[in-house]
């Protein structure tokens, strides 16, 4: 089941976007998890963009963070009004060059954009899991993409590319599967969850668990938790930002008003905008996704996963050559959390380049069209690539 | 209406706490407010420490911030198991010492200890206020502050003294009523909410409006809109917090637990934490006062409703000697807006001193027990009752 779109963007084709899904399967059709759980068949929703060379050594493995899905770039059709959620950094001439490269972006293990989640149907009982679907870790998400690599025939890819959970990925591929990863490139994140990202993301699942629709994760036949998925993502949306960006963005302006409203309406700008951004979140995320993704990302821990609490330990068997990048008014994952890993690398006389970027954005900065990542991606990836 | 209760700790008593009541009439028995609404009578709970001296000149004005109350310190009987919310700050030979200054601390109007606020029986329909409530801002909670002192007998107090939303009332006293007030100290404190500010008190107000059980804020007969009122709680708790402070408080330790649930339990030490904090707080806050409360924090904006959009000239009336206190750790309001407020306090040729204190925990440190604080505060309030 694959389907052929051509890359179009104002009408230029640039290229090519391919849409597959792959269900794999391992005896006896299940894959077990790091919770003893096991879960099967799983589902890959993933996307190409570039061609894969004759030698296969030109993949990079483009990985998602907590909202994102496996339409990394380009346009579904001539009216997509929306383009792949990184078409900053991925196509023709790009950061990262479909021209080069072969870019595989694929949807995360308990997600809701077409890989298995806690919205897929639960073939023992015909109805979507809802919370009888396992609690996965960023370590499972890592294992389904290698299924897909084997499936795809790639031994090793160049790159593994990804910001903040995504980010997590890239530094659990190149712990679990060091001998199928060249280079890494991990994007404003960290090595585990500190108490304040972890707090943060509780009360987001508290939003969304103790909204009355929520019916314990059930709630594929009537109304959804839109209110406490709304209020989640407003949550989240605060820790993307910065105080910096909120200033520029918004300071104190009012929303189409002269003065204070004297009620409860929204009377500043940011406030519509957080509303905003929580109602229309909610048309396209599926809560019990955001509950398990973001378990996954506080359950992540690398150096007492790895390294039996020392970091250094956990990058005892990598291999591949990293460029960490972090971001200066990023306070969910500050650079002191990037310094930590890019020391521990060292220690293992790994090839490291570190590059703390100067941005007011915050954490989100990763996604925004940053003319300084765009030209430290490009130049690590033709670096690596040449040396091949 | 009055109660005299011995400051009892420990068996042994140490002064004297009286706590009363007064309500106030302005003709025709209402309080004009800044909204243009007229609301009355207005009664105002609060409590005092101390003795006032002959010469009326020793008043310490406490302000206390969003979840505080009128009861500043001490014990209300010997069986009291919680002492006032500034014990460590306020009592004989603290750093706001009883045996030298008549400390007065009264309950801000809007909220929900003692003083007119939303869950207060509206006169005219018998009924609690609720969203019929007027919104009110920090200027009316100290001009309600105001007549109490009027009621006190007392023309200028020695100091005024407040955190967070208690140093905007210190602030708003300053430039309301500046031949009234001797000294100000303003602690961790603003002179407008940053985007930043507003956004977590718009999420946090939308998590107490959003729940079913608010119902227009008419929820006194029947369940209260606990799971909203927690959730801001939670949300709230994390800006009082730091990520420094939250490591060295929880870090990734887990609740009674040696390995994860793979659950939506709680698993780290800090979910639970800040569950317990919301549900402890529900049963003594009413959520109609937190969405008052933090409304008129964000409409706070004294450059704008004083100075004509400039700071410096916001403050051209004010006469008050001030020290102002910020904390290194506090991201809600950080060192870089005391550090404007005191630019703006010396453009204007006033008497200001300043201190960063380096503190690990957040916003929070004004109300915990820090030494370099009560010094900085006994110190000054020595100066300024020295220079009489």
């Amino acid at each position: 089941m694959s389907e052929y779109i051509e890359h179009d963007r104002h009408g230029v084709s640039v290229g090519l976007v391919i849409r597959q899904q792959f269900t794999f399967a391992e005896p006896p059709n299940r894959m077990r998890l790091d919770s003893g759980a096991a879960l099967g068949p799983i589902t890959i929703a993933y996307e190409t963009c570039g061609r894969l060379n004759a030698a296969r050594s030109n993949a990079v493995l483009v990985l998602h963070a907590l909202s994102g899905d496996a339409h990394v770039a380009g346009y579904h059709s001539k009216d997509d009004p929306k383009p792949g959620w990184w078409e900053f950094m991925v196509g023709p001439g790009k950061g990262i060059d479909t021209e080069r490269y072969f870019v595989i972006c694929s949807n995360i293990l308990g997600s809701c954009g077409g890989t298995t989640g806690p919205c897929s149907i639960n073939p023992d009982t015909q109805k979507p899991y809802g919370l009888t679907f396992p609690v996965v870790t960023i370590g499972d998400m890592v294992r389904a993409q290698k299924h897909l690599l084997d499936h795809l025939g790639i031994d090793q890819v160049l790159a593994v590319v990804g910001g903040s959970i995504g980010g997590m990925q890239v530094l659990q591929w190149c712990m679990r599967y060091p001998e199928r990863v060249r280079a890494a490139i991990p994007l404003a994140t960290t090595t585990r969850h500190s108490a304040l990202a972890i707090a943060f993301n509780e009360v987001a699942r508290q939003a969304i668990m103790t909204d009355p629709n929520f019916n314990g994760g059930d709630y594929y036949q009537g109304p959804k938790p839109a209110t406490g998925l709304s209020l989640a993502r407003m949550i989240g949306h605060i820790t993307y930002l910065s105080d910096e960006a909120m200033r520029q963005k918004f300071g104190r302006r009012l929303q189409d008003k002269s003065d204070f409203s004297f009620n409860f309406d929204a009377d500043f700008q940011v406030e519509s905008y957080l509303r905003y951004q929580g109602s229309k979140f909610v048309e396209r995320f599926d809560a019990n996704s955001f509950c398990y993704i973001t378990k996954a990302a506080d359950y992540f821990d690398l150096q007492n996963q790895h390294g039996k609490g020392s970091l250094a330990s956990a990058f005892a068997n990598v291999r591949a050559r990293f460029m960490v990048v972090s971001f200066t008014s990023d306070w969910l994952y500050p650079t002191y959390q990037s310094r930590a890993m890019v020391k521990a690398m060292k220690k293992n006389g790994l090839d490291v380049s570190f590059c703390e970027i100067q941005a007011d954005c915050g954490h989100d900065a990763f996604l925004l069209p940053i003319d300084r990542l765009a030209e430290v991606i490009s130049g690590f990836l033709r670096r690596v690539n040449n040396e091949a």
